[in-house]
């Protein structure tokens, strides 16, 4: 295995027969990892190696490969499981905050998991394949600080999009994805929470342009509708690709875990692109709330919050599987 | 970080502000493993690597050691705890079966878990140091397989006793242990487990002496009474030798966790043995059974179990901390 | 204690310092029940008789009243709590199917519980003073038969509303309910799962005038637009009554516990009511569905569900009070 | 159903199909009790009426009686489980304190459950019909008090021999039970609670002869021996008791829900026992202590307790039932 990294190094978990045996720190350079040892040969086992943290934006250098796999035994095939969910996020799906101590505040590596977050439970319970696209900080129009770049939109169709660097890209990042190499069952888009944080933080500057970009706050302290409205047709505008990408999912998208104020312009926003295309094949589903007990590190969902958020959306994801 | 063994390799674990953020197999040869990085550095930090495997016994290349520690930080004094508990055992105490899939049979070091283990689990709740020996399959008498060998007894008082080879008898092992370097306040033995699966076990043959070691059973399947005398006199030896350890702590015997049926031994011996002594130091106490919804692999307390048993034992040693 | 009926008797409830110790069914004519004996005279008890069953519409003799308390003590006031909250809705406020086996399906006052129930354990979790106004089968526009007349709109401003019968009139129903006498903090609104229900049921023809009422679904079993507008309709004019009858309370519109399928248009209706008055003061909040593990009786939420349903709200609530 | 006492009201549970429905307080007199109404009629109900309360000794008065049952329908047979199962025990298997505010001090019908209660939880879990002998502050040689006529054994094989008074008698108390009518396969003693709390209470005086009772503790806290060993013999000669009115059953001695001061001794007693009978099928087993969580009032075991002493006991038989 083979890493890289400026300043935010990987790390990955290794699932024998469905448990978590082992999860490490991968350090800069080419080595030899090794998977298991010792187990009985004539038992077939299933070995996962999981990423545990998502791909990192603002570290060009940021690196994982798998060079080569040296095995005594015999490489079996891995059979389908009868379902595929890929799921869409941001921090909360890309489980920041699912480990560790809950006074953690750095904004680290070590603090992401895979496998302690709603995807990955939901999946087990629904005993589907799944694959997870998901940006601490983005969302559908904007980030958390208002930088409109940060938004999954806009790398939505590309391999890897949102890497950076030079290397990345001789490795094959950004070029246009195959869609039809893995077409879902459903699509979970968990999206929002950054454009709701959006109208509290300060304004942002582009560096570029210079141009100033803020999701406006009235004196009242409602959202101003020019700048909601604008969220409301980004989420517009990602429904219509993300069907045009995948045109047999059932999309839904849930919310919740982090509160709740961008709900009504989410339901408003899902309303209009229905009515817009006669789509029938979408849905919002509100994700039950974060609380004292279950939160995690860096004041993100503990284990209990995507534990309890994964329990109320297999059952919701179960329903729409029946059809 | 130099670690050896023929068969048995070793895993840790690195706990951070108490959440275990990481978990691996230290294979064999010498090498930098890395702690931690990129945290606040003007947070202090509570950094433990906790090993995970016991000793282990039949590989005598069996080694882990650690050389020296990096930091770019300061190495700050860690206070004690306000209690002091010493753990003494079997598979059990080894928190063997307390991590993997529940069809694992393998009789391997990956099975084993330091921290999903009553163990870990009382100390925390009792916020109190702690330390463990305990050797899977031995017992107080005799193994599991009437190997009268594998007692605990006969190496309680040595450093490492269990362990096995010229190399680790080099580096200190098998000499005597100071117990005055740390006097606990309580001694929890959780023995009986393999002297009780001793009686269903085939007789066992010393290859030095060819000498042929069994617990009988009688015809209608209850314990041979001179056999089950045997395990009661070593369990008062072993009392006394405790006593002479550790003049100043509670000695619990606790028993339970894979079914009764040496309790009724057990209270006999302790009994004796106070009768004897007037000791009144010592008692005796149930853990909770394993069921098939707490049951982990290879047939033995998994995480539920091994947390049930944690919260009884907690309250029970709490009465006894209070006087 | 008088009671009548013609069919459905009514049940009560004799809450003791907060702890349920009796629940009994009261039947037909005048006695006295006791409440309590043999307690302590020197220490003051809270005691709560609390009326199990809904008013029930369909039995005109429906009737039961407090006539008399006799006690060998002294009456101490009671403090009100330091917080109001309302709850209207349907069989699932109504607590119908939170007591009694599964299998049982008879619809009868035994199987109604107001204290096996969100509203209660709700109430209790907030520490508010709370009262509650509900109808099984009931809706905002219609109930689940397509029958018009049994919304909870025409009734909300009338004492016992629902009621009927001269002789509940005579002594007082009917009458306008002096909203002044007890202002809620918070107004729950549970309705809208009979009027989904009414798409997928006959149509109701009113026997009176002859007209027939039918909330119609689409070839493709989607909700017919206009029909679904009607109930958009109706929710806006409840809103409407409910802020005037109601001026200083937030309102939540909270829905979920047996399925969603109305959720798109309750979320239309109240930003369509938001978007006419203003009032920011209006908020929609999904509660959790009932699963197989937490259904109760007549296929309607158990206790379970009751249960999980109050914590998620009673977390919402919380925060809006804290404003 | 008539009632009649000076002091101690009787309270009864209804339950239909399982489910509790009713509980209520049973006022003196002779009154109709509605025990179901309004249920389809085609449909076979499980009605059970269980007596909450035990025989209450210090009240001679104490009577319930059921004269008739009055049906609208049919009485089917109620078949046998397929397990049976005796308690015999003290106030925790009387259930007091298993219902009630934790607050509740006072000795009162009314916080006395024989539903909310571990003979209850654990006959329903096992499928076995049951019966349940138990005094409050009752012992296996003393009461708690160091009364020594408040002791179970001596009236184990009259019917309702704890009860007092000449109309009990004429009705048939205090007249030799006879066995043989329901053999149990598991006879159940949860006995030493009271016995141990002797030793901490002042002496008894007996009013009629004036002799005085108590159980001793020494100088350093420890229970006289020659006391302690009374109550061995005591535990002895009720294991003989029960042995010959129970030939087929398998006895196991409990104790542990109010702590295990007394567990020593009971081995002792039972291993003494076994040796002299060479009776194999007696064994002892210890129940979870009550901890803060789980009290319930008069600081007796609450519903939580309850619930996990039933589900520790229920594995427990299970085993001894399958052999």
């Amino acid at each position: 295995m083979e890493a890289d990294y400026q300043v935010y190094e990987q790390w990955i978990s290794i699932v024998i027969n469905g448990a978590p045996m082992s999860r490490l720190m991968v350090t800069a350079g080419r080595h030899w990892i090794c998977l298991l040892r010792g187990l009985n040969r004539d038992m077939v086992k299933n070995v996962r190696v999981v990423k545990d943290v998502q791909p990192m934006n603002s570290d060009s250098r940021c690196l994982l490969q798998i060079h080569a796999l040296k095995i005594d035994g015999e490489l079996l095939p891995v059979t389908d499981k009868p379902h595929k969910v890929e799921f869409i996020g941001d921090s909360i799906t890309s489980g920041e905050g699912g480990i560790g101590a809950k006074e953690e505040a750095d904004w680290i590596p070590m603090l992401f998991t895979a496998l302690h977050n709603y995807t990955a439970i939901t999946a087990e319970a629904l005993n589907a394949d799944y694959r997870v696209l998901s940006q601490s900080g983005w969302g559908v129009l904007t980030g958390w600080d208002n930088n409109p770049h940060t938004n999954i939109p806009a790398y939505y169709e590309q391999v890897c999009g949102v890497l950076t660097g030079e290397r990345n890209e001789a490795l094959g990042a950004f070029s246009d994805h195959d869609f039809t190499s893995w077409q879902p069952d459903i699509v979970v888009v968990n999206l929002g929470s950054n454009d709701g944080g959006a109208f509290y933080s300060p304004a942002w500057t582009d560096p570029a342009s210079g141009k100033v970009y803020k999701q406006r706050l009235n004196e009242d302290g409602t959202f101003n509708e020019e700048d909601l409205q604008a969220f409301e047709n980004a989420t517009i505008n990602f429904l219509i690709k993300l069907r045009a990408c995948n045109p047999a999912a059932h999309i839904v998208w849930v919310y919740g875990m982090l509160g709740t104020p961008m709900m009504p312009a989410i339901y408003r926003a899902v309303d209009a692109y229905k009515k817009k295309t006669r789509d029938r094949n979408v849905s919002v589903f509100q994700l039950p709330n974060t609380t004292e007990e279950t939160i995690g590190s860096r004041s993100h969902p503990g284990l209990l919050a995507h534990t309890k958020a994964a329990n109320e959306l297999t059952g919701y994801l179960r329903e729409i599987l029946k059809n």
